[in-house]
């Protein structure tokens, strides 16, 4: 794409819960005010019937699709937003917003603490999915849209689209899952614990109160590390890099790094530490490890309430989110009688899968959101 | 057992390679004095016939069998040898040798380097699989033995054994292979690096110049807590912790552990620390890394001169050593016509398993054993 037909988009802020209107999240803590960073892609109907609410992953944010001015690349999920893609702009209005904990525009432990006039750092409370949820409702009825078209994601982004669905089955007409789960497993808390023990065990995070002093960079490109290997499957990371050396001679028989892998990793751990905040980092991965959908009760009664089509993804590679936890999902909303096309697509790169496997995913997207608009609008 | 009837056993030590006689490594760096850390069990026989050597893994060390003066536990795979067990040392002479870059007796980067009466740090060459197996062949000669019954061991035992059958085909009479690859992967280099790098990013580590000083016990623990996640699997993790909390309360909503299985993982870590050396992980998962059977040639040829028997174990639950790769060096050895056997457990214990099914492993073990004995003896 040029520059003169590129597709530029701008951030935008809404805030909202100024005292003494706080929220209260699920801790029992309250928190405001609350800023939202968000990006819209596509126009609001005169009904307001056609938006689609999109979540990013961990370390994503609101800018999934479009070009800012001065970019290198286009938003996260370029590829599957735009006119006549998976999610059709000339269709749909598109919302993404970085979640509250985050530090991508969102309030988080980086955002200044209007009270002190200083960054929140730990004293920023702990949020949950369903906190992120109940932010994001505030912008929807700020935008005055009743009912989302859809809600979608995947990874974390999934988390947040299974809670919407829960907490407002109302206000959704259809849900798009993607390599996701509807509660943390051990492996999966374990390795969010050991990422967050790196970043934490680093000197330089001095209990989160590292702003404009050294970050923890350290701690943070260690967790960084763990978390690449994580979204890569064992054939994937094979394929590309088995056991090539960086230098094409001979082992340098010292610490050092020697094969490609071990460079790259390292590579993404270190340009990981330049735009990512390591507060963030733990805030977001105890909100995942805190999920569990079924926590308020039976997993099947909790869709009671819900008409929503779902579309539920997974990938045969992905061993950080694997299918049988989707699976697991599919029968819990079978057993509801809900409209749920479920899908396990064949591919090497594992949980990475969701950003990297456009083609598949947007055929079945494309689809499913036609059915929706058919039977529904 | 009682105190009355436990099986005693002491480490003993050989040491060779003084100035001039040092022995030369892969590197081209010489090494020595080295000394050798090692157990046996069982009685050698008058031919010096009954040999089994045994292969600790990464963080393992000589005391592979029965009890030391006021141990509170026996030897990490007292399960496996002793009178009657599956390494029956009724028959049997076993041997443990401590490997080379460990830090539990053998010469490592922890040990006294005699020509500056300190240790060693990172002036410690970095060593090889060949160059543990070289010094091992030292300790054999010195004990007498032409040819062992046995060479076995799981995980880096495995890779040892492997390396065994290759370096002395005819000083080998029979290989056992567990959970085992015959080169390290992207996947498996992959874990390693983020490992060291916790160790070597913690800034007690200093150039790995720490003894006497503070050690990196922070960047310790957290390489063995990856170590941990990788060694279970993902359904042992979910059967022993799912999302038990801790406390059976509630949520913290803080950075503290709320889960079990963070709790028992940062537990594994912290206490890791006290009985293994930060350098010597270092060295060991380097040389681990380095191993590639296949480097000199093609995988097939390197086993044209071996006419041991083969017995080859993996678990289906191993993610840390997949199946898969036992299979592609049981597909090398076969194409050589050589006699081996090889077998699946269906486990759910993950890479752990080697040290935990007992059972099975004992039976296949028995049987491959006495074949041996009646087909060569």
């Amino acid at each position: 794409m040029t520059q003169n037909t590129k597709n530029f988009v701008e951030t935008q802020y809404y805030t909202f819960g100024e005292s003494p209107n706080e929220i209260t999240l699920k801790s029992g803590e309250k928190l405001g005010p609350i800023t939202l960073a968000y990006e819209t892609y596509g126009e609001l109907n005169t009904d307001k019937s056609n938006a689609i609410i999109i979540f990013h992953a961990l370390t994503g944010d609101a800018h999934v699709a479009g070009w800012h001015q001065g970019d290198k690349k286009p938003g996260w999920w370029d590829e599957m937003i735009g006119p006549n893609k998976a999610f059709n702009t000339t269709d749909h209005f598109i919302i993404c917003v970085n979640a509250i904990g985050s530090c991508k525009g969102s309030s988080g432990p980086s955002s200044i603490n209007p009270k002190i006039n200083k960054p929140y750092g730990l004293s920023f409370p702990v949020v949950t999915i369903e906190d992120m949820v109940v932010s994001q409702k505030k912008l929807i009825d700020h935008l005055g849209i009743k009912k989302l078209f859809c809600c979608a994601g995947g990874s974390m982004g999934g988390l947040l689209a299974l809670k919407w669905s829960v907490l407002y089955p109302e206000n959704v007409s259809s849900v798009i899952i993607i390599a996701c789960n509807y509660r943390h497993t051990a492996q999966q808390i374990a390795l969010h614990e050991v990422a967050r023990q790196a970043i934490m065990s680093d000197p330089d995070w001095q209990k989160g109160d590292y702003y404009g002093k050294s970050i923890p960079a350290n701690g943070m490109a260690v967790s960084r590390m763990i978390g690449h290997i994580t979204y890569m499957s064992e054939a994937s990371m094979e394929e590309r890099f088995g056991r090539k050396l960086i230098k094409k001679e001979k082992l340098g028989y010292d610490f050092s790094n020697d094969f490609e892998v071990e460079s790259y990793l390292n590579y993404r751990g270190t340009s990981f530490v330049q735009r990512f905040d390591a507060n963030s980092y733990l805030y977001l991965s105890k909100a995942l490890d805190y999920f569990d959908l079924s926590e308020d009760g039976n997993l099947i009664e909790l869709f009671k309430h819900t008409d929503a089509n779902f579309l539920i993804i997974s990938f045969t590679s992905d061993w950080l989110y694997p299918s049988y936890q989707s699976k697991e999902l599919v029968k819990a909303l079978k057993t509801n009688d809900i409209d749920i096309s479920s899908i396990e697509i064949k591919t090497s790169y594992g949980h990475d899968s969701f950003l990297i496997e456009i083609d598949g995913q947007s055929k079945l997207i494309k689809n499913f959101l036609n059915k929706v608009k058919e039977e529904k609008y």
